[in-house]
């Protein structure tokens, strides 16, 4: 029987000495790799979709669900666009090196901080085999090396691609275990990186809910992630009505599965009353079910009754809870108790009411007049995305490959002593 | 018997209200706050000293060590010192509010990153009264609440100053509970907070090794923290002799017992003949044991041997560790091996060498011809400091009020969705 501890404490021993090197990699042989890794997991499209026919083969077998089938499906378009997100990440500035605030202090001394890699970074995740190709290209990127840890119905899709990741990446002159996978898939392994302190410096575990919880129950290394986006959009008072209707409208329904989707509608009092039945009209032509509060009842009897637990639900799902409050300072308090701090819009005309959702409600990403949808490395300028966190501290909301890097002070002088 | 877990329950609760209303605190009123406690403190030495008088009496009958008695002491000039950091403290930028790279993107939504609280800081500290009012203020000018458990051999002490620093702040407009200090001192207490999970948001140990071991076995809540401060001056083969004299008689003698004091001399082999003699007799003279690798005898034969723990020794004392090495890469292997990641310094007139070190020593502060010493929050431009971090993850070195806040998105539109 394989020795797991054994396994990932050589892994974890190999990423830390790859880290150095990769500390050490200039900018323009990171973007070289990375174009070059681009370029290798097109043309290497072949074998990678028999690798995944396999894994696809393996999980109808296991009758796996439709949805998950459909996460685990490679084709020939979905590798291309994963090749044109390492392309993109290479083409990003390198977060590593700049110095922020460097300042000439009494003493004479010069202090400034600059932005370092953090080192190894430990990926959790499940059946996804582009999260591969995104977290292998960001934490290059970033200058760190990484432990990835897919689930186990992607396995052989992941072994071919970090395959082709890793080997691109040594002979573009980046150290040959600055990528590595693990390459079994017992559970077991997810708590061994989740306490490999000293080898592991931060664990992303990316996935639902019981995944997460179980590496942030396991783990001893820093973990940074977000359990559920369970996103509001609070419709104010002072509200355009129209579009509001559309915010709200896609929200919910434009990709109902993700985390960015709209899972709780709140409305003030003043405008439910004409703002919801044309919105419920649309929705339930789109196949959305609607719980709602008694005063949504009040306005529409054909709402099924929302329970203490819907407020808390992330649906994943056309499933809509809807509360009408009586002011903005409840909107704020029910994000503030039932939320998770993922993502959550005011639709309002009214600036003061816009600034005191922004200040007062503390999730990672708080917008005014546009889509929960929007929440997302991407469209934030990030390129790909290697995370979502609702943590407090590092990083906050889609984190991108700057989120990879710490600071350093870095204290310059001409023989300062101190007196 | 009280019940401990629900007093610190009670505390964690009273801190998550009072950290919501101090969130929404403008500059103007935190900064006022500040500077009225910086006055009330000088204003109540008188009581402040009382209350020192029966610490310090307690600990006489204890049988406290000269140095613990030395930390816990005030007086008229320290109190006038703690009330001085505070308006320091006060007079600082806010660094709450400020939007960090906003940009329109493609889709026509504005995103940017806005700083904004953490929330609920704990405070666990050993014997200094000033940690109590450098805290506080730190945790309020960035709009935290915090609360505060410090050493049992300075209880009357703190409470004496967080009555002054609560009720003064309550009487300017923030909320009274902002800042709270644990007022038992059973050992238990640090555990609990470390476990209060969903009331505290961070906890920032300061004192010795075996106090922030404690914390970290104990905590569930995220810790930052530095275990201890092994600090390496390297002094390369191209270095100015006479500025490396200074710098390493500086950094091992002017504060001795401080974690930025130099515990480890490494010497390249070229310079090391004619560099040591000369600074071991000043050391001598100053009182520094000397314990050395063989190369160092060849050179001294009165210097001890050291022992392999003498590399990873933190002495906070006169104690000198001393080894000659063949090469920039050696230093900077042994630095990586045996340091702390608290504070390294490389002496040259070698841009190269230079530059090397900076880049591939990874340590929370790296300086180039300067002595360790000036590792600190004040020297660094920060005020006060809140802790020093050799973390990875959020805050590295020195930490400041900007350091105990983190970041939300904050995205804008005009009825932007998602396409």
């Amino acid at each position: 029987m394989m020795d797991l501890g054994a396994y990932i404490n050589e892994l974890g021993t190999k990423a830390r000495k790859a880290a150095i090197e990769m500390a050490r990699v200039d900018s323009a042989t990171k973007r070289d790799a990375l174009m070059r890794i681009a370029e290798a997991v097109e043309k290497h499209s072949g074998q990678i979709l028999e690798s995944n026919a396999r894994d696809l083969a393996a999980g109808r077998a296991a009758s796996l669900n439709e949805a998950m089938l459909d996460r685990l499906t490679l084709t020939e378009k979905r590798i291309t666009a994963m090749a044109r997100a390492i392309a993109e990440i290479a083409d990003q500035p390198d977060p590593v090196g700049e110095v922020e605030h460097s300042v000439i202090r009494p003493s004479g001394i010069r202090v400034g901080r600059m932005r370092v890699p953090i080192g190894v970074i430990g990926i959790i995740y499940e059946a996804r085999p582009n999260v591969t190709t995104d977290a292998a290209a960001l934490c290059l990127k970033a200058g760190n090396a990484c432990v990835l840890r897919g689930g186990k119905e992607a396995l052989h899709s992941n072994v071919a691609l970090a395959r082709v990741v890793s080997e691109t990446a040594a002979g573009a002159g980046l150290p040959p275990d600055a990528v590595q996978l693990v390459g079994v898939t017992d559970r077991e392994t997810v708590a061994l990186m989740a306490q490999a302190e000293g080898l592991i410096d931060v664990i992303i575990p990316r996935g639902g809910e019981a995944l997460i919880r179980s590496v942030v129950a396991a783990a001893k290394v820093p973990v940074i992630k977000h359990y559920k986006g369970v996103c509001h959009t609070y419709v104010d008072a002072d509200a355009d009505l129209d579009m509001a209707q559309k915010i709200c409208f896609n929200a919910k329904v434009q990709r109902p599965g993700v985390c960015n989707a709209m899972e709780t509608l709140l409305v003030h009092e003043k405008i439910a009353g004409a703002f919801l039945p044309p919105l419920f009209a649309q929705y339930r032509q789109a196949g959305v079910s609607l719980r709602g509060c008694s005063k949504t009842i009040e306005i529409d009897s054909n709402v099924l009754r929302a329970t203490e637990e819907d407020w808390y639900a992330e649906y994943l799902d056309l499933i809509l809870a809807v509360r009408v409050v009586s002011s903005l300072d409840e909107a704020i308090e029910h994000i503030r108790m039932y939320g998770s701090a993922h993502t959550d819009a005011i639709v309002t005309r009214n600036i003061q009411a816009a600034e005191r959702f922004v200040r007062e409600v503390d999730s990672s990403s708080v917008m005014v007049n546009v889509s929960t949808r929007f929440s997302d490395g991407g469209e934030y300028g990030l390129g790909a995305e290697i995370g979502i966190s609702t943590d407090k501290l590092h990083a906050r909301g889609p984190m991108g490959a700057a989120d990879l890097t710490t600071t350093k002070w870095v204290v310059t002088g001409d023989g300062a002593i101190r007196q």
